[in-house]
């Protein structure tokens, strides 16, 4: 037998079209846990103007009732619903992320899979599976590609979510493995999306694109285009024309279909920028462990890896959105006890508010470069003398029920306890669900 | 006044918005000559397997009856028109090509102007300006990102196409120049497309890409949309990101809006690879010129750039679609005055002709490295003893009336004589003609 053309292709296409022994348990729960997140995140950022301004395009369009639109009376194409309800739940940056695969799997997979699901009749199970699929293969081929390939100015959200989003459909679809592979092809000239449109709408439209994509080269596919089917791998493909890494495929194939790489993604807890969370995580840890009040504190010291720097250390914002991306502010909010996690919270009003400034001057950034970019070291010197220290580093895995719960206060607190709790109704149940019983809980 | 931080883009679209002096009448001759010349392979291409696919795609999809589908009864949404006719005019790869953009700019540019013009309600007038001004700036932007771009793999029609048919597009839309700007930005993360796709549908499907992004980017910027509007030139922007050349914008913007690089667009007057056409023409000046007949020829030799060799030098083509990848046999075809303008002459049987066979085995291929990629150098040896001699490059400009007739003779060939004189009797009177006139030729 002759050796693949296209190795990494062709074993993720035999994983995406595999539907013999059930997906694992483990696996299949943080999917559950993160279709839960995307839900709230999708619904509370459906109002954000680039959400209204996608769905508006996708509504004038019209065409064939297949697929609920978040936000939507009615139903519009499979393909349109895809990019409408991607760039609805990437509006607000609030989504989950895979430090690998540096991208956001759910935003890109869950709407090209959610939307195929309907097209085809699926059951809520081959949903929730089809779904897992396309977000491991989505960090799979992110780990490939590399982090070169995103310094190099690519987002992966964007480009690896093509084809997760691809083969999420494609199994859907139910297309043939030689089928499959012209997706992968169609995927990889359809793929694009670049960091330089990070700060503006650009970049919650890259998962709408991402997810529309799948869902296109997966339709196409099954009506028989012929492409390059090792379009990802090939001599000038995808991979070498993107400034990917393209190393050796086995470390990458490693596991595939037993361990799931997507089991180590992260989930937002602060509606702010994910370069301040290690450090919310661990002034929040000391402030329930030592009980102290903002009176006590005489200063303040958040060590941090020096590349978010540049991220998010404004030093004195005035705005709501600035005060998403200072280390200086957030950590007083932590301290203070406000709700990092509410969307509500971040505004000019709290910038002004005096006595968070008075603790916000005490707070001080530093840098070591031997951290990892996922920790933070905070350290907290009391008016007592005594120096109350701590370190959180989000790539420590959560226990999987403290991560539920996290999620489940999470989307309370974006969406209310009542439309939080029939979300998990539904999804903690999914496999014994009609599709219908999610999308009517997210199409209004 | 601070320097622009995008001043290629922002001089392009001040050209794409001006509607006050008309466009020079030479340029918009061309752009006639290039509509004709477009509706015959587009019209012709139709019931291509990548035209079916993607014209099923989008009819299955439904939606509002804004533009015109070529072969299909019935409209769909402008973005939607604009894909499929994009890949069925460029199904056949018989389509205008433009040698320093290193693309072909009518399919990528005309769909999504024609589409818009639908949409819009836009005067023929405004529509053929709108095309002229889409394919200037395809032409502009190709050459700026340069062969480098090419040759690292991308394919200028797709990529250069994107932001030409927004350009076009968002001119018909009447979008003001911020708009544009993030039109223009929107293309820049949009765009796609891979010249390892050579050889399958996704070549004719990237002509089809281009012109849906483009409406789609013009649109979703009349709605508000915020992009990178420097995406195209910004660090990590489009040229950066995708191994543009990315020189100095001076010499790309010289002359912008009085001289049409357009104007030198190449027309494919044989129903093959662009690579034989010179050596075609060559001998069949020789031919028309000293009258002998297959039976005098002794022995020929085809002299042409080495590039050449790996993309259309099958020594012994069998089937009819090797017959267009054959220096030798089209060479054969040429001196025995097959029409090489038709789509069916290129059969298994014109391989098998014994005849053809035997004046192909006389006929010799050598390269010379100094010849431009446009040109070529023919010897016809006679039996008599008389070497006869004609070299033919593509970049030497024809004459307007003699580029017209060969067009409307093409377009007879692939149409039949009324259909392609109906088409020319609305184009060269297309200022005058509301657009349904047109539109009604093309869509049966």
């Amino acid at each position: 037998m002759p050796a693949s053309a296209a190795p990494l292709t062709d074993a993720l296409i035999a994983f995406a079209g595999t539907r013999g022994a059930p997906l694992p348990e483990s696996a299949r729960q943080v999917m559950r846990l993160s279709l839960l997140d995307w839900c709230a995140v999708a619904i509370a950022g459906r109002d954000e103007p680039v959400a209204r301004i996608v769905r508006d395009r996708v509504e004038d369009e019209g065409g064939k009732a297949e697929a609920t639109v978040i936000g939507q009376n009615g139903k519009a194409p499979a393909r349109a619903a895809a990019l409408a309800n991607g760039t609805a739940s990437h509006a607000l940056d609030y989504d989950d992320t895979h430090f690998a695969h540096i991208g956001h799997p759910s935003v890109a997979i869950i709407p090209a899979a959610l939307a195929m699901a309907e097209k085809t009749g699926a059951t809520g199970g081959e949903f929730l599976d089809a779904a897992l699929v396309g977000v491991e293969i989505s960090c799979r081929i992110g780990t490939w590609l590399g982090r070169q390939h995103y310094q190099h100015g690519f987002h992966q959200t964007a480009t690896s979510g093509t084809f997760g989003a691809t083969m999420a459909a494609a199994r859907l679809a139910g297309l043939d493995p030689t089928a499959m592979a012209h997706a992968m092809g169609i995927a990889s000239t359809r793929a694009s999306g670049l960091k330089s449109q990070f700060g503006t709408m650009g970049k919650p439209y890259h998962a709408g694109m991402a997810a529309a994509n799948g869902v296109e080269a997966a339709l196409l596919a099954k009506a028989g285009f012929i492409s390059r089917p090792d379009g990802l791998e090939c001599e000038q493909g995808f991979g070498e024309t993107h400034a990917g890494e393209n190393g050796d495929p086995a470390p990458i194939l490693a596991g595939l279909g037993e361990v799931f790489w997507f089991e180590t993604v992260q989930h937002k807890f602060h509606a702010c920028c994910h370069g301040l969370h290690a450090a919310i995580e661990a002034l929040n840890a000391l402030r329930f462990e030592h009980g102290f009040v903002v009176e006590d504190i005489a200063s303040v010291r958040v060590t941090t890896h020096p590349r978010w720097l540049k991220v998010c250390n404004i030093a004195s914002p005035a705005t709501g959105l600035e005060a998403k991306f200072s280390y200086r502010l957030t950590a007083a909010m932590a301290l203070a006890g406000c709700d990092t996690g509410a969307l509500t919270t971040y505004t000019d009003a709290v910038c002004a508010d005096l006595a968070l400034i008075a603790l916000r001057d005490r707070v001080q950034v530093e840098t070591d470069p031997a951290l990892p970019d996922t920790e933070a070291r905070v350290e907290v010197r009391l008016r007592s003398g005594a120096v109350l220290a701590a370190r959180h580093d989000l790539d420590q895995p959560i226990a999987p029920d403290i991560r539920l719960a996290k999620i489940r206060a999470k989307a309370a607190s974006l969406l209310g306890p009542e439309k939080a709790e029939a979300l998990w109704g539904v999804i903690a149940d999914i496999d014994h669900q009609p599709l219908t019983s999610l999308t009517r809980l997210v199409a209004t």
